[in-house]
């Protein structure tokens, strides 16, 4: 049985997210249906790529991800379905999928245009419904992409940041923000430490300090911002049992600066 | 394999939307249970019962929907079980189910009376945990429905409110906004346009004014209020990358008034 | 087919919740996920037990239950699975699986060990990926719990707090507010009415009253504080259509103190 996974921002208020899963099983009722998460801020293609990245790996082989962050959509925008190494992917072209897709390697990509594989009727607002839906739930009955329509040779993009290290400074940035407010950046801790050569050091956000770098989260003082390696496999900024994104006051706004360096004991009180 | 669907104003920070899934599953194990959505505001029948008919017909023929929003839950209103053409649909008989039951033309109404098919001990608070879901599973496992209770000739009714037309004006009604804050209408794009004969007009919602109809959102100006033909079938009131209920101060409530005149260029600037 | 049933609080917004499901159905693509909830109070343990202990027991015998709830994450705290007469539970030893492991009978309690059932690289943050998910999953696929670590005599526990009762007086507590503002007591019906023997009570909550008890919803006049047997087998603090935790002014906070005592009518207007 394939599993179809879902990653969107629909929200959960409406029947958005529901009708697609009805859609899915009216075509194929042998297929397990896994939500990622509806909750994707409005329209940020970043934010889906980044959580698709972090999320496909652990689903078996053969799993059909159904994206949809669509603030293009009704125009000329590309549908699209990749088959990588391992998996498939279905979504708008405009970077969503790019990520998560390029690193489990591209094999193949269509536009969808066989009308023959949508709903009836089309819609200018709820592709996810008209079209994205009855594709993937055909890829998960074995119809081999190409039956969609023609290839494209190439994807939209989207990258996440990377850092920029000198002698004396790492310049690293927010890339997202977890629902209990921990902050996760794009410095690894390996090139932290490697940076740091066992010194001392004093990373700056919002005009707040960080001092620590911990393995756990019950090493941290109460109150006290640090370090930790978190499971999106970046170091993250966190406070225990609190909000870190409250304490920096961080809102959801994606790559904001910050920047680390080696502490100086003559120049700080 | 059958489909309960899943219609409620239950929320999902507690566990009774769980409950009522072991319930059936306790029941029926060969069963696929799908969401449509539990974020009704409280108690609002009319909102369930909206999304419930712009829902049911994506689903596979014999779907079963258990639709719970239940002010009168302990009290006299009926628990009923409804068979219609091609689905079957569960609840209070309080007019959640009647847009779309009387869609899809009803065949059989009973009133859930024998308590061999409900659990074993009711509560007079919890009837969906107690009465619907295993009803809905034993629905899921063929039993007829006339095994439940008697025959009731005829439901609660709820309405969708019609626009109002006249030479110079539509009078019509928002009758639902959704998770992106667009305002979903009671008026069909062909009868806006039959209304226009090409002219241009101009809607006037809460003191702001609408000029506009588009196909797709990539139309439309940023922070121009445009009229779109949405998911629904009905015209919405929509600002590209924006809550339009934001922009016109529209509060979670039903059936707000807006009018439609065709413009005249002697009196507006 | 096994269930494994979540209890979380990883909240809706990231992919915690999608990639606990991934992994599982990595390893056991024969099992049905039930969500019990995900939106528990960040690392309130309280909570969350208390919601398992009112779920368990509608689910199928031999279901799963994954619940993570574990601010000691990384910590020294154990990672436990439990066999009890009927279920399994899997999580951290921080009293979250207390309340229903203990109502169902503890048979026998493994330390999580054995890394040959965890996921390769594990992480110091989100064991509930990296080892509660897989063991879940392949208790699911009948492997017996001692074979992932040794025995553990017992496990860390949480109690709720049980009433005080005088001639005159009854002490009693809100122990949890549900989704709609109804505040359940730690009460039972028959305590109230074998301690009022037909007497009226008046009961005192942050300096408002309580006068009544009711059967159903429909019974109490509108805006109206009042008592009901709710789904949890508790007397609940009520108003009809309307959040009893707003006309309290009752916070996120487990707990609170509230005293009944039988009404005088000497000293009462």
């Amino acid at each position: 049985m394939r599993i179809i996974s879902l990653l969107t921002d629909f929200g959960l208020k409406d029947n958005f997210v529901g009708v697609v899963k009805a859609v899915i099983l009216s075509i194929n009722k042998d297929v397990e249906i896994v939500d990622i998460t509806h909750q994707i801020l409005r329209h940020n293609i970043y934010e889906a790529s980044f959580l698709l990245l972090n999320s496909f790996r652990f689903f078996p082989k053969g799993t059909i991800f159904l994206v949809v962050v669509d603030p293009g959509v009704g125009s000329s925008r590309y549908p699209i379905a990749i088959k990588t190494r391992n998996y498939y992917f279905v979504g708008p072209d405009n970077g969503v999928l790019s990520l998560a897709a390029e690193k489990d390697f591209i094999e193949k990509i269509v536009i969808l245009e066989d009308e023959k594989y949508f709903l009836k009727n089309i819609s200018s607002t709820f592709h996810a419904r008209d079209i994205f839906a009855p594709v993937a739930a055909y890829i998960s009955k074995k119809i081999p992409i190409n039956k969609f329509g023609k290839k494209l040779d190439t994807i939209k993009k989207i990258e996440i940041p990377s850092i920029k290290m000198t002698k004396d400074f790492i310049y690293a940035k927010i890339i997202y923000q977890d629902n209990f407010g921990n902050l996760v950046t794009n410095l690894k801790k390996v090139e932290l430490l490697e940076f740091l050569k066992n010194a001392d050091f004093v990373a700056i956000l919002n005009n707040k300090r960080i001092y620590k770098i911990y393995n756990c989260y019950s090493q941290a003082k109460d109150s006290e911002p640090f370090f930790i390696e978190g499971s999106f496999s970046f170091l993250e900024i966190a406070i225990k049992n609190k909000s870190a994104a409250n304490f920096f006051r961080i809102k959801d706004k994606n790559f904001i600066d910050f920047f680390i360096r080696k502490r100086d004991y003559k120049r700080e009180v």
